[in-house]
């Protein structure tokens, strides 16, 4: 076998082999297949397509690349979730208490990341004493026994794709469907998830900003998951504006709380039921969608899921106190609020300029040696088809300099208010099952 | 200006500027711009084409990356031509001498060259005495006053395009019109040229098997001269069998002497006649083609080529004599003719496979070290459509070694004799100019 060849095959626009697929996998992950090769054939891949059978064929190649999470001595369907990343998303931490006290395990690896924020790591660290720094086992036992635990990633995961990804970075060979789903794909699958629920977010804010192109990752995604003996399943949700009120770590912690009694903002509260609904569903803990949004909802009125997220907090060092007392979570030294100048129809929030925003506040990382301000962020007061007076604040500024000029201006041309009816957009699009 | 947004333009099919391309080029050729990204653009470019614009700037930046002769000192318009390579192509041996003989100056940079047979320079060393060790000013002295001289290449003529090339070849990207031809005419131009006529080949034996092929390469390549400013013609020429008879250094050189003499195959002499025509019409020798072309007939028949050709090799320190005795040019010690197994008519002769003989007698060079014997090769008897009886000679193989059978083998694999009638192909498939 010969890479030239496997080029020249993707170049005509001919499916590959699976043995061609991890050959070219193999070899590049170890050395022998250089760099400009690679990179021929991804340009040749974005310009050509591949299979349903290829995509699939690559997934597998990519966790076979490196280590692979094994979950089994975890009792129950571990069902993990993704989201193709927004601004102000505050589902996981809300998820994971949440389906927990239904039953679901929730073994959660994670990260820290780079973004406006930082990862769910880092927002859980707002939590005084709580911490992630434990063994594999214990990680186990408390999924066992608690039915959620939180761990930092470990493991040489998907190098081919941390390979291929820097490559294709650089070759501007990123916004492919086939690789992007493929790379979405591995790494949840060589994380030891036995099921899959994807949040694909759509609009200005989000990586695909076209409904139709979230569809079609959302699809190759199932496609690619179901294919390979993971049950998966899509939701296609809105970011045209930002999820929820709160951008930044602690602020979104106080809001997953209040979400978690029943007070959160209506979006999260929504977008975390319909993803969580997907999860209690291939978790095997109810018999249709129905259900298991019921056992959501009950979960959340009688406290249940409330107190799960206590009981997580408090497994893993942090002080439960906070849950009931959110004001213990840190704090920022200034609260800027940002009156509405004129009155009207909130028409637009740009969600990336908003999440621009929190990160020039210190809320997330530009490098990975950046240190975040865990207090800082925004938290806004009107979303989409709110009315506003003059005056009223429509949000406010978190921060720790007192100075936030530029912040502030950047924030005032991002959120524009129209004098016509407005109607906030639609938070679910879609969802997909295979 | 990033590499990254030149590679994301081709990749989404726009064309890229001027400034884009020569940014490219100079920044690949200094090793500024990595070889992984710039095989993302060659199969960008694969795919998505270019533009007659993007073409010709590749072309001019690429001649642009080197050293660029200066023939300035030669007196009138210097036309070169370039064949895409086939087999027994004698038609340099040819042309030099007949269109010098009409007052076209013929100022030949020439390579030896990897192939079935050696490059003009090797061929040419088969004449006792005949060397192309002369410096640059002897050189163009001699073209003013003899009107042809043969030259080693030196100088690093475009660097570029030679980096390019050895990527290309290693990334499926080298068979695209656009690439292809932006190379051949880097060199050509590079080469001092002021115009330029092209003998594109098509057939069995040639790079492009198909017509159509050939054809757009053909169009791509004109285009590109006439917008930099060299005019361009080109043929399209038979190569579904070997050009001539004789494929081999010194049966090559015999048969272009008869050529000249008006001895030579009839196919030879009518592609030099057409090539030559386009050469003196593009030198302004000829008001049209067919002024042109009885000049170069008239040339043959009163023995002005044939003068020509003497005075070319006597004043590079050959020996005129082999022109009127062509046994003093080496030979072979074997003489091995093969008769025909059955009597018919000749329905196919695979020009690959008979130039690929030749290179295993020893005609060519299948590594920069290989030594070439210049004696041996392979001379045709008969072409498609020639009738033949069981018995006749077919062809005779010219070797230094007694045992041919594995030479003989190939050859009558690729000679088919047919029972019913066959006609010759046509020569000359298109000519075209702008």
């Amino acid at each position: 076998m010969r890479m030239y060849d496997i080029i020249e095959k993707k170049r005509d626009g001919k499916e590959l082999s699976r043995e061609e697929i991890h050959y070219f996998i193999e070899k590049y992950t170890n050395g022998e297949i250089p760099d400009y090769q690679a990179s021929a054939l991804m340009m040749a891949i974005y310009l050509r397509d591949m299979t349903t059978e290829e995509r699939a064929e690559l997934t597998t190649a990519m966790v076979e690349s490196g280590d692979q999470i094994d979950l089994s001595a975890i009792e129950g369907i571990k069902v993990d979730k993704h989201s193709t990343g927004g601004v102000g998303d505050t589902t996981t931490l809300v998820l994971a208490p949440l389906v927990a006290s239904v039953g679901v395990p929730v073994a959660k690896m994670s990260g820290r990341g780079l973004g406006h924020t930082g990862g769910t790591i880092d927002k859980l660290e707002s939590i005084p004493g709580f911490h992630v720094e434990i063994s594999n086992e214990e990680f186990i036992n408390l999924v066992n026994k608690n039915k959620a635990a939180v761990i930092g990633q470990s493991g040489n995961l998907t190098p081919a794709d941390k390979k291929l990804y820097s490559l294709r970075d650089v070759t501007a060979t990123v916004s492919s469907i086939p690789l992007i789903a493929s790379s979405i794909m591995s790494k949840k699958i060589a994380s030891g998830a036995d099921a899959i629920v994807l949040d694909v977010k759509t609009g200005a804010g989000a990586f695909m900003k076209e409904l139709e192109d979230a569809k079609e990752l959302a699809e190759a995604m199932v496609s690619i998951g179901n294919r390979v003996g993971r049950k998966t399943m899509a939701v296609i949700s809105d970011m045209s504006q930002p999820l929820g009120f709160a951008v930044g770590n602690a602020l979104e912690v106080k809001e997953a709380i209040d979400t978690l009694k029943g007070q959160g903002p209506e979006d999260l509260t929504e977008l975390c039921l319909t993803l969580g609904s997907q999860m209690v569903l291939l978790a095997d803990e109810a018999k249709d969608m129905e259900e298991a949004r019921a056992k959501l909802e009950q979960a959340i009125k009688s406290g249940k899921a409330f107190e799960q997220f206590k009981l997580f907090i408090e497994s893993q060092g942090g002080d439960p106190a906070v849950a009931d007392n959110p004001d213990q979570l840190p704090q920022a030294e200034y609260q800027v609020e940002l009156p509405a100048v004129k009155t009207g129809t909130i028409s637009e929030i740009v969600a990336d300029e908003v999440g621009t925003s929190a990160m020039m506040l210190g809320a997330g990382r530009a490098t990975k040696e950046s240190k975040i301000d865990l207090a800082v962020g925004i938290v806004l007061h009107k979303k989409i088809g709110d009315y506003v007076k003059e005056g009223e604040p429509l949000l406010t500024i978190h921060s720790n300099q007192e100075k936030v000029d530029e912040v502030r201006d950047k924030l005032y041309a991002s959120i524009k208010i129209s004098d016509s009816d407005q109607k906030a957009p639609s938070l679910v699009h879609d969802k997909i099952s295979q």
